[in-house]
């Protein structure tokens, strides 16, 4: 298959990848659109050593199917965390925490920026083929906003900011405003909210890690939504401040399944849009030209299309 | 009064400071004994820039108040922020996070390094005369230790961490002990054990930041009990890693007024003893000595007697 392969040397694009060989319970599915994340662009700087084929978040259609012929022919978005199912951390909060756990895209399974990619059934949610694949491919992105509501509470008088206007923080910023007016978006050289209750951040920067802590001030929360590769440092002094204002420092990641089928469901009924947020599509064969928009500042999401 | 003295050129002792001048509301308390903690260590490297007599952990004896005079010849503790009273959040949590507030030997206003002090009545518990001064001393650094069960719960199939086993370290372990048997005390060399569901760092540096994050693991919770001070750095991959396990980092400072209720209860009962870590109480004409001997790796509590 056509695919877009992290090796050694760096992102290449490779005309004749292996067919993915699913597993038992696996299913192929032919990649309709997936997106360029933040987390991608880091692995390109080293972050988590990942060979393969990169991409996590997509929509497809459900190619060939022995154990689900009713699923062929779906179109479908996917959990991307395969875990063991048997450990105590598979069995109480699913497999995103799976010691052994493998991640398309990012650990020890392919992912979709390639013309086919394998998943278990049970990682797929359907969604309707009339919403356009702009929307559905943000399933996972969602995803992992909802997520944040699952471990705060946001009321509405909550004083909200999120820091970084990118594609993650405006996605993060477009499901909390949901739950509360009181919301900032605010970028690198924008004024701050006087005391909010809730900082998020999400500008995968120690600097932004640094600006949420000084801004959230006493007793205030700052969730980290974004992850930094290389070997930044930030200053101590932040941990003292930690302390002193006792802030309640979390982190955040996926989606859990449940915050999928959410994510699902909100895109199909429309609740929430984000296909403004779309700023170009590209062939995998483009993938140089494509990485490299989604890397410029202030970038929104690019996506590949493997069918063009 | 005898007190030691923060100034520009370092710690000294002068003979002949000026007798506190108690402001409306409030009342001298000459000092029987006072506590050495990490942060008056700090305060010597140059943390929050403080001027004045140190001093935040003491017992002592009320000389006189006008307003109060069934209170003059009680044994007293002390709460040791002295807020506006006024604002939001005096109102809401107290005076602990008021951004005008007063903190005895450490903000803008003198400690309890001295034979007496001045706080407002409301900041003062009594307890029993009976009970060792050695004893109450602990109500500050015990007020502080409960104050991690208002801030997270423990229960009894929980597995805790506590690393740094000097005078913090071990006061929050004698705490939390009472509400699981599966607590470790950990040091420098020591092994951690497995996936802990609850860290406490109360090392005060941050290599111990950077064991607390390693150590917790994915959706485990920290607490950051102790400040550091200086201009180290910690990797942002810490960040990343608190990102990716889902960690909460949770601030963990000073008692509030009710904590400090419990704390003295606590001590005058028994139900909680903290004199064997007292190690050695020194005149505070010999602040130096006492001083290197709170910093020695691994010194537990070092005690003032003014009355000597």
């Amino acid at each position: 298959v056509r695919a877009v392969v992290l090796t050694d040397a760096g992102l290449t694009f490779d005309a004749a990848y292996p067919e993915p060989k699913p597993k038992r319970g696996e299913v192929i599915v032919r990649v309709l659109r997936a997106g360029i994340c933040g987390t991608d662009l880091e692995m390109l700087r080293g972050y988590k050593g990942f060979r393969g084929v990169p991409g996590h978040e997509f929509v497809g259609v459900v190619e060939g199917c022995d154990d689900c012929p009713s699923l062929v022919g779906k179109r479908v978005v996917g959990e991307i965390n395969v875990g063991c199912g048997e450990c105590a951390r598979c069995q109480s909060v699913g497999p995103g925490h799976c010691s052994t756990r493998e991640v398309m895209g990012l650990i020890a399974r392919d992912g979709a920026f390639a013309e086919k990619v394998s998943l278990p059934i049970g990682n797929l949610f359907v969604v309707d083929d009339a919403v356009a694949e702009e929307r559905t491919v943000f399933a996972e992105p969602l995803a992992a906003a909802l997520h944040i509501l699952w471990q705060v509470s946001v009321a509405k008088r909550d004083r909200v900011v999120v820091l970084g206007p990118g594609r993650l923080g405006r996605l993060v910023a477009m499901v909390l405003r949901r739950h509360t007016p009181d919301l900032t978006l605010v970028g690198r050289s924008d004024a701050v909210p006087d005391d909010p209750d809730l900082v998020i951040d999400c500008t995968g920067t120690p600097e932004g890690f640094a600006r949420a802590v000084e801004c959230a001030g006493p007793l205030g929360t700052v969730v980290l939504k974004s992850t930094c590769a290389g070997d930044a440092t930030v200053p101590a002094s932040l941990l003292t401040k930690i302390v002193v204002n006792e802030n309640d420092v979390i982190g955040s990641r996926c989606g859990s399944r449940e915050n999928f089928e959410d994510a699902a469901t909100m895109l199909v009924s429309g609740d929430i849009d984000p296909s403004p947020l779309v700023e170009a599509t590209y062939r995998l064969e483009d993938f140089a030209r494509a990485f490299a928009h989604a890397a410029r500042p202030g970038a929104l999401k690019v996506l590949f299309d493997p069918t063009l």
